[in-house]
């Protein structure tokens, strides 16, 4: 059977390198897009929330998406998010997305509103869909009501998957609940869903989803492929259990400050520890413990050198 | 006594009129802003809630606000909103206030990551304050936690004053809490803080408010301009009242759709209803029959004859 699915199995929201400046970096970014893939990712997810996405102005964005395709990395792998509380804004980003020939975006309803009705939300993509007019555009749809707050209900989602069956084509379900994730995959076969955490990468691959969009694929995406690489042999619970349990080790902490940490430690490079306001750096005897506690707890460091 | 408040009395936040192509349209922007400054309004901040403005993109309200200072409104009364979840853009349009001339700038905080430290909202204003680097800026800080969610507590107010006195000089307070308004009101003496409601403006004159900000200022600045100035004679109560019985009426409504239909009705030019998702425009026989239960009920038409 021929997988026609555009994207599947692990993807990095990736950490955005702030420079000495404080502005995108544009090197560092490009170097660790190229480690992530080499540490098992199928494909990157830019400008997630992870990322800082809404923190980066919308000409860095596209700046630093521009370098990444410039330096060869297949644009077919990546999913930048182009969201954005103004349709025009989105529509902007989106084409720029689409004319690089990225695989797909990943899109954040409109956020600053709270309670929007479903048809303004419907009108909001529509529009998006409209004006970019080009059917390579193919757009997940992005769930993280924790967050973003204004999220897509199941009806939304059928709506728009009936209007534009060639474009809005995946989720990213980041709701942190398996049974809204499960809900999704049961009314939508052949979508592709991606829970927003690798703990419910098993359940969700044998329910029928493409994979998963985790912000700890980042530093642990080695680990989290097994799982997607064995769901169907005898070691799949297992497989999960580990990566659950240093999922659940990792988000003890401040979890983007301390992705940003993590690749700053083990590259020996303080200035990957910068974060933007309003986030802040996690203090560095916070971060010695945690790094010495995954370490002993889960065998966890991250090895630089080999794609160096 | 000098009045030294850079802003005072009853500012409107602009709703913004989107012409039959969904783009803002500067010609019915500029008429309204003028019209809005001769029914009573002190000022005006465009690209607040109200005016949609983070439905606008960036380039948009750049581009608007400088149509409307070509078009010779003086910039000392325009208090554009430049706030934005990501510190860059902020910047961009913060600057871009300042080099027009904009007598100040209302900012929300950064509002996608929610339950951020005060040490990250404090390094956000504070970057883009050294940022802009300009002794003509002058910072209004935006509380709407009911959509932001983000706010202000009253130790973050209080730091930002002591370490930026020249440039953080007041606030809209859109909580709906009076007793919030209050606490900030007598902490923050000389601080120009504007109720985001007039339903608050006499309390707020009685305990030193600069005046307010209010979504009905583009529809009563007239009516409400008469508590600001008859706040200390024997009419004031009465007055108040009046006001606050047609904002309930009003508000009885969904705000943003409702205030571009009254315009629209009152001046017979239907284009004016366009609203940008997620809203959606009210149905014309809502608008009909709300219409004519304001005028019976209390009064209420536009008239835009008078500038014509």
């Amino acid at each position: 059977m021929t997988d026609t699915r555009r994207f599947s199995g692990v993807i990095a929201p990736v950490v955005t390198p702030f420079g000495e400046d404080g502005a995108p970096d544009a090197d560092r970014f490009i170097e660790h897009c190229e480690w992530l893939l080499d540490d098992g990712c199928a494909a990157l997810a830019p400008f997630g929330t992870t990322s800082e996405g809404n923190s980066i102005g919308i000409d860095e964005k596209m700046e630093l998406l521009e370098e990444l395709v410039d330096a060869d990395v297949d644009p077919k792998k990546l999913m930048p998010g182009t969201g954005s509380c103004s349709v025009a804004d989105a529509i902007i980003m989106t084409e720029h997305a689409v004319e690089l020939g990225c695989g797909g975006v990943l899109m954040l309803p409109p956020f600053y509103y709270k309670n929007p009705s479903e048809e303004g939300l419907f009108r909001f993509f529509a529009e998006v869909i409209e004006e970019v007019g080009d059917d390579a555009l193919k757009v997940y749809l992005y769930y993280i009501p924790p967050v973003a707050q204004v999220g897509f209900p199941l009806s939304l989602i059928a709506r728009l998957r009936k209007e534009f069956p060639e474009v809005v084509v995946g989720l990213k379900d980041s709701s942190g609940d398996w049974s809204n994730t499960k809900a999704i995959l049961d009314q939508n076969p052949g979508f592709e869903v991606f829970p927003g955490s690798e703990v419910f990468l098993l359940d969700g691959l044998r329910n029928g989803a493409a994979g998963c969009i985790s912000a700890t694929a980042n530093v642990a995406a080695a680990r989290i492929r097994q799982v997607y690489d064995n769901w169907q042999g005898p070691d799949a619970d297992r497989l999960q259990g580990e990566v659950t349990a240093l999922r659940k080790a990792i988000q003890a902490y401040p979890m983007i400050p301390f992705l940003k940490a993590l690749v700053a430690h083990y590259r020996e490079d303080p200035v990957w520890a910068e974060i933007r306001a309003p986030f802040t750096e996690m203090p560095a005897e916070d971060v010695a413990k945690a790094v010495q506690q995954l370490a002993t707890d889960h065998g966890f460091r991250l090895r630089f050198d080999r794609t160096a």
